[in-house]
């Protein structure tokens, strides 16, 4: 019997009720196969969809039990990306950022569990009527895409809803999570287990760059905002009310705040960006972690810091 | 011995760890005193400063153990107000939003302990150098005045730095505790307790319109946005980095967006926002109220409020 059980420990057959976060990029099979051995369930971020990669990692995660995420207006462009991803009978199935209905059913009838990301109440109602099996409460302080709504407040509201609306849908906090004090905050506040992103963006198995990894150690939760710029210079379509968590660094000082004139010299500012991200820079390029930068000192192994993650949790709970 | 006895309970001599927000022209002496008997520390709300207002609220709180807060920046405009109001011997003068260097000596010499509201780490710094007794962590989810960090995530990192930094100040949470699962979250984050504003706005005892109180009753917490339209109607000098979050009515669906045209209709449209803030009309004029108002279901007593919140905090923390 794990020390913090819950609902979602026992419908996953989970040691700890961690989730690692589909993190586009950066999370790889074997950061998600390091989160499941360490008893969490580890997600690979299948991100904007490239097959080729999410074949590679899910060779990478040898055959340990892992889920994936997808960004769901993205993945509308080119649905048969879900339907090859199933043939490795990922766990789980988390969509993130659109319309889950085109997509629920092939889920589900996969036998995988259907994981919905909501960024505020109309999404947690939506998830609902898809019936997903999980719904993500993420807040504002989460790195990367998110919407405005806090974690602190939108948790206990979420879980007010389901127990009316959807009693046996499971709830996952989100956003700011880094450590045991935000897991048994997450548990108190009504929620079945936590979704953990930045905190395991700055693990050994996250395909992150060194220098960005070194950006994350020297900044505070203060260094970084909610922004537009990297879709703006990567030209990807978001659809409108989500922005992007970053790290405020030379990018952001540029060009936050001057979209419009980013979108004039896109054609030139978006090879650069590309450049300066594939070469590890950690000041021309979006950086992508959340407020919980100002807990995390440290680039571990993910399953260390999933196992102190629920050990701390529980001796803040008194249950240690 | 109380239940949720902690560091704040014991320096302030307090049943219940919960304090509650100095709110402008809501939080006046009934509510503060109702607070205080309850067992929390209530605090009367400063504001912009009307020395008339501050005595009567004095008066109202009968004697009642309660402190007082002030708009930092506009404090400076009429520092006497605070040489008159510290004659009322409060407990404690909270200062939110702006330098508190200019009256940090004056309230300590007259015994009170100072409560600085911080809305970012570098707020924390400038508290710890004023000698704060008390330091707020506040988050955006907060009604009224504010900045960008989330509770979840700031409070556990000022937090650390108080522990290494000056071990002996005291830490609230604040923005979205209005329950007994946010107040237990706001502990084990590491704060010595919660800052309560929008749960007690929503009481009986505070000065707000009966309209105002329906709205809350009606709005979840997708319902509010941070926006500085109130303050450009009111022309009010807010330094910058402040928005105020309010209800989404159809004053902020006009004017949120539109700032450069508000400011250049001000003669009419302030005396408008004005009279439909004192007619208690609930769509032409801001609604105080934050994130907390989708978990917010009830008028009630404001020591009803308290008690309920310890006590379902202590359940929650199994110190029932």
């Amino acid at each position: 019997m794990p020390t913090l059980a819950t609902r979602l420990t026992r419908a996953l057959g989970l040691r700890h009720p961690i989730v690692s976060a589909p993190m586009a990029f950066a999370a790889g099979g074997a950061l998600a196969a390091a989160v499941s051995r360490a008893g969490g369930l580890g997600l690979i971020g299948g991100g904007y969809g490239d097959p080729a990669w999410l074949d590679e990692q899910f060779r990478a995660a040898q055959g340990e039990r892992v889920g994936v995420g997808f960004i769901t207006w993205s993945l509308r462009k080119s649905p048969s990306l879900l339907t090859d991803v199933l043939k490795h009978r990922p766990a789980a199935v988390m969509l993130s950022f659109g319309d889950p209905r085109p997509f629920a059913d092939e889920i589900r009838a996969a036998g995988a569990k259907l994981i919905c990301q909501c960024q505020d109440m109309a999404h947690v109602m939506d998830a609902i009527e898809v019936g997903a099996d999980v719904v993500v409460a993420q807040g504002s302080e989460a790195g990367g895409h998110g919407a405005l709504r806090g974690t602190l407040s939108f948790v206990p509201e979420a879980a007010d809803w389901l127990a009316v609306h959807a009693p046996d849908t499971l709830l996952l906090a989100a956003g700011g999570i880094a450590d045991g004090r935000g897991l048994a905050a997450a548990l108190v506040l009504g929620a079945d287990g936590a979704l953990v992103g930045t905190r395991l963006w700055a693990s050994r198995e996250a395909l992150v760059a060194e220098r960005h990894h070194g950006a994350i150690l020297e900044t505070d939760g203060d260094g970084t905002l909610r922004t537009t710029v990297p879709d703006i210079a990567r030209q990807l379509a978001w659809p409108r009310g989500f922005t992007a968590r970053v790290r405020r660094n030379a990018f952001t000082e540029r060009w936050h705040g001057r979209e419009a004139e980013l979108e004039r010299q896109v054609a030139v500012e978006g090879p650069k960006y590309r450049q300066a991200f594939a070469a590890g820079d950690p000041d021309n390029t979006a950086v992508w972690f959340g407020e919980a930068a100002g807990i995390i000192h440290t680039i571990e192994p993910a399953g260390a810091i999933v196992e102190r993650m629920a050990e701390e949790a529980a001796q803040r709970l008194g249950r240690g």
